[in-house]
């Protein structure tokens, strides 16, 4: 199954694709958040779709997408997963998952606009294959947490490199501004998809080429991700987990590249289709 | 007003103190949550206080208390906020804050028990004044700031130092983990304080005073806190944003003490109350 949210942002509805058709299944009576995810949403969605072929509205091509999922009560991200990402910013492999919070304040569709924050000089790009958990995990092993795992979706991990990195403290002030978590086009179950370590994923800004990465690069894998991130913290359904970025990022290039207003960044990942988003300054 | 919040976790019920007795007030029919800050609850609640004055059903004193506030979009943490706390951990004072996200998840009551996470050798107490934010925040200067605060409350800001500072990366592996953010025992509105910059703030652990500060010296101040953090992501109705801790946590003694089961914390603040939480093992 593929889902989608569509509408004004934070009036979003529920959706699904149906090949390359979406449809409106408000009906159904649940946005995608933690109790739908808690409560078994996705057989009972399947179920829906089922019992309604044929019936389902469709939805115009033209309306705004939103974030597959509701606000979750967290995005927690993994640093420096990819050996050549680590590389390029001369960070060694790191011995065990870096993890981040993200401010949910950051989430927005897939085709938004990027508002580079006020005195904003280093705002950077990053794709990434990103998890939503479907049921509440505390210290799960790494053979169970796939059962844990709701679907995936593409995450641009947008990073003011300036305030992540040279403002003193954690990462978090350049992770979490708004705008800088661009979720979607849709969020697909895990049977929609091959092998999750054998995905491609890419970014282009302007049309150029930046990154072109694979899944099967991941330094961790993501049952193992799963399982360490709920050594620390319950992971709750909804809930999203980022697994990092492979190289290419504006601050591994030499001279760096950082995003300016008007330019365009498409991003995607195999079987996960396309983001697109456009930078813009603040008002 | 003193707002409290009652009953079973995750099932709390609003209520408020008028001197020491708690009322409840479920038949305002909301709980205080993102909605209720921003569509003018404070307001509407003192009216609806006034009006049912007398008539409010009591709740018992040995009812459980909740965080006085629902899950909110985010708690924002400040660091090394008082030089005093700085100087024990061999760290200088900042020349800005220090920021950092706690997994709303680690949100509990104010006298539930702390749980040990799995592993867990280095569990830290921290108490803080935490700020309740009133209305959306961005881009707010120093003098409008204090518009945007709902309230204060007491935090323990719970920390597992291995976590936070042998594991790599950033500090949020050991700060989020469940039950490491007791609040409450009330969010009392400004109007019930009086100067928030000269508050004692103390936390005793078996008995034995551990933390005996004052707000007098917090490095960065409230206002210039929240403008601040409202210049790196937007703020909401309910989020919390906790100031940091004075001298004498348990990695700043020589030797370190930390936290083992059966401990018992006390902490208060002047004019929020006093908390108390057990500490447990992980089962």
């Amino acid at each position: 199954m593929k889902l989608i949210r569509f509408g004004r942002p934070g009036q979003e509805k529920p959706g699904i694709l149906l090949g390359e058709q979406r449809f409106d299944v408000s009906a159904f009576g649940e946005d995608y958040h933690e109790a739908f995810f808690a409560n078994d949403g996705l057989r009972r969605l399947a179920d829906f779709v089922r019992a309604q072929a044929g019936d389902l509205p469709p939805v115009a091509a033209t309306e705004r997408l939103g974030p597959p999922v509701a606000r979750p009560s967290k995005i927690l991200c993994v640093g420096l997963n990819y050996a050549d990402h680590a590389r390029e910013i001369g960070a060694p492999p790191p011995p065990e998952p870096v993890l981040f919070l993200k401010a949910t304040t950051a989430l927005m569709g897939p085709f938004d606009n990027i508002v580079l924050p006020k005195n904003s000089v280093k705002t950077d790009w990053e794709v990434e294959l990103a998890v939503v958990i479907g049921r509440r995990a505390s210290y799960v092993s790494e053979a169970e947490a796939p059962d844990y795992i709701a679907g995936y979706t593409v995450h641009n991990d947008l990073s003011e490199r300036a305030f992540q990195l040279e403002r003193g403290g954690t990462w978090d002030k350049g992770k979490g501004c708004d705008t800088f978590a661009p979720l979607g086009p849709f969020l697909a179950t895990p049977d929609e998809l091959g092998d999750i370590h054998n995905l491609r994923l890419w970014l282009a800004v302007n049309g150029q080429r930046r990154q072109d990465g694979t899944t099967a690069n991941l330094l961790f894998r993501i049952p193992f991700l799963i399982a360490y991130a709920s050594q620390f913290m319950t992971l709750l359904p909804g809930d999203v987990v980022s697994t990092g970025t492979p190289a290419g990022v504006g601050m591994g290039l030499t001279p760096p590249v950082y995003l300016r207003p008007g330019d365009v960044v498409e991003l995607g990942i195999d079987g996960l289709g396309v983001a697109r988003q456009e930078v813009k300054a603040h008002s």
